[in-house]
């Protein structure tokens, strides 16, 4: 069996080791990796000491085995996708469910910033909030990689008004993307915001943040309002909470996360999100916001300047 | 214009008094009403002064004239449905599109029985909670109205597991209604009685109590559980809310009320419902359970009786 190379923080050091090749099982892909994003669940696992699981659930790459059905997925095809782990390393065993088509206009680079935001993104406004054409959204952390692809989306798919929070020197890249309105977080309540701008509240609230928007959320939620709770970087333990705030708008609170669900659910995802949005990236009304590469070596560095919240967009690893 | 009885425990004495007649806009049916649930939005309305506003929000009657293009609702047509005030009276108007015709077999009084809370319970069961076949369902005071309704609903259309909760005079009604379980929630923490029951905890929760309830629901929900929040009387304020609970097992918490929803909505929610019921009715294996019959001049005697929350099943005025 050929030895591979393994690069991950955890394990022996921050440089690169060798591991065992991975074996594709039936309905998978053998990928030969160009480009790897990074994600938040990255830092989780390196917080959890999860030594023996090398990091990275995202990657795209170009198909040496194709040991599924599927004729699309020949040797040589490029392709992108989110697998459970394995993703900072020269190989990964990808279903072939999962597995998006590169378009052909694409790097690879673009492509591995695609499946985890994009998929999250899509997951929560189309699955979960059932977003409706026109209906007003509220993206927290609007510059992060899955709040600019939420943007990305809800303009594109739905004509939203979106609304979209961030620090200044982040607004930018949100009206880039399509926002309609950035509030910076830090010098205004976004509740009053909100409401100044559409008296109708938001219908759609993407929340990255938990306890310390938790009442400003519930607040400026539109009547029948769909609040996804995706992550909790800013707490998890709210003091009071009123229910009639839920029950007299008929509010929604849904937690995900995109990680943790079955290899089905993610591939009919997958399949629901590529018959929506293939031809988008395709003409570039979808693009994926790059902030930095880093090389495979730099995995540290890489995983520091995410737990430092300075990106704008993605950070992706490379050669 | 023919006057017509109105009797409500608002207004001019608790006795009977006199209205002008409902006049059937385009769409609409007039109907003559035979016998009328009795809800708790009427005791909340009573509660609020709505002192010019009729009492009853469910009817079951006969078309006596057809203002829609539905060419079923001949006068004489026996029909039930919801309407939004209007019910406890002689006549009343009620949309075409939110009309249920009463099979043959059934009698107006177990006609009134249906449209409030077998509605309600099947919006939250199959609309806003998705249940699925097998599913554990977690009926919370589950000899009320809708709790009746909805563990029939569960166990007729989708074989759910189907525990409920109720004080043990009633626990043989929920029992004959179809319940896997009851659980007697003065002495037995329920939450614990679910995972005894079931490891995998409750995938839907039906809750009329709200606050006092609220942790021990999320601690029995299943991941992916969806926890629908109908009515709030244990108390809206939750003192401490643990965001993880939401996050870390995918929850979704849904407030809802039907009353306030558009005409649109409960026309939709009538046909969906007329769709997937109407033959179970008429087999008996959907039957609405029936507490107690008032004349509509002892109306106020119904609503005490309603307050002091002695009934098992349906409170009904007739004649």
């Amino acid at each position: 069996m050929q030895a591979i190379t393994k690069r991950s923080i955890t394990g022996e050091g921050n440089g690169i080791i060798q591991v065992p090749q991975p074996i594709p099982k039936t309905g998978e892909l053998l990928i030969e990796i160009a480009a790897s994003g990074v994600n938040r669940l990255d830092l989780n696992r390196v917080a959890a000491g999860t030594a023996d699981l090398i990091l990275g659930v995202e990657v795209a790459g170009v198909v040496l085995e194709n040991h599924s059905t599927d004729p699309h997925f020949v040797p040589g095809t490029r392709v992108a996708g989110i697998v459970d782990a394995g993703g900072y390393a020269q190989q990964v065993c990808l279903p072939a469910k999962q597995a998006l088509l590169i378009p052909e206009s694409m790097t690879y680079v673009d492509a591995a910033a695609i499946p985890e935001n994009y998929l999250t993104a899509y997951q929560a406004l189309i699955w979960l909030a059932n977003l409706q054409v026109g209906e007003t959204v509220l993206v927290h952390a609007g510059a992060s990689g899955v709040g600019l692809a939420a943007i990305q989306l809800a303009k594109t798919l739905k004509r939203a008004k979106v609304i979209a929070t961030a620090s200044p020197r982040k607004h930018a890249a949100c009206y880039a993307a399509g926002a309609d309105l950035v509030i910076n977080y830090q010098t205004t309540d976004f509740a009053t915001a909100v409401h100044d701008y559409d008296a109708h509240g938001a219908d759609v609230i993407l929340d990255f943040i938990g306890a310390s928007y938790f009442q400003q959320n519930l607040t400026c939620a539109a009547v029948d309002g769909r609040h996804i709770l995706i992550s909790t970087l800013g707490g998890n333990q709210v003091e009071h909470f009123d229910l009639r705030l839920i029950a007299d708008k008929r509010l929604s609170l849904i937690g995900t996360l995109l990680s943790p669900r079955s290899n089905a659910y993610k591939a009919a995802l997958t399949q629901a999100f590529a018959a929506a949005t293939t031809r988008l990236f395709t003409t570039g009304q979808l693009k994926p916001v790059i902030d930095s590469y880093f090389d495979f070596a730099n995995t540290k560095a890489a995983l520091e300047y995410m737990a430092a919240n300075r990106n704008i967009g993605k950070i992706i690893l490379t050669h």
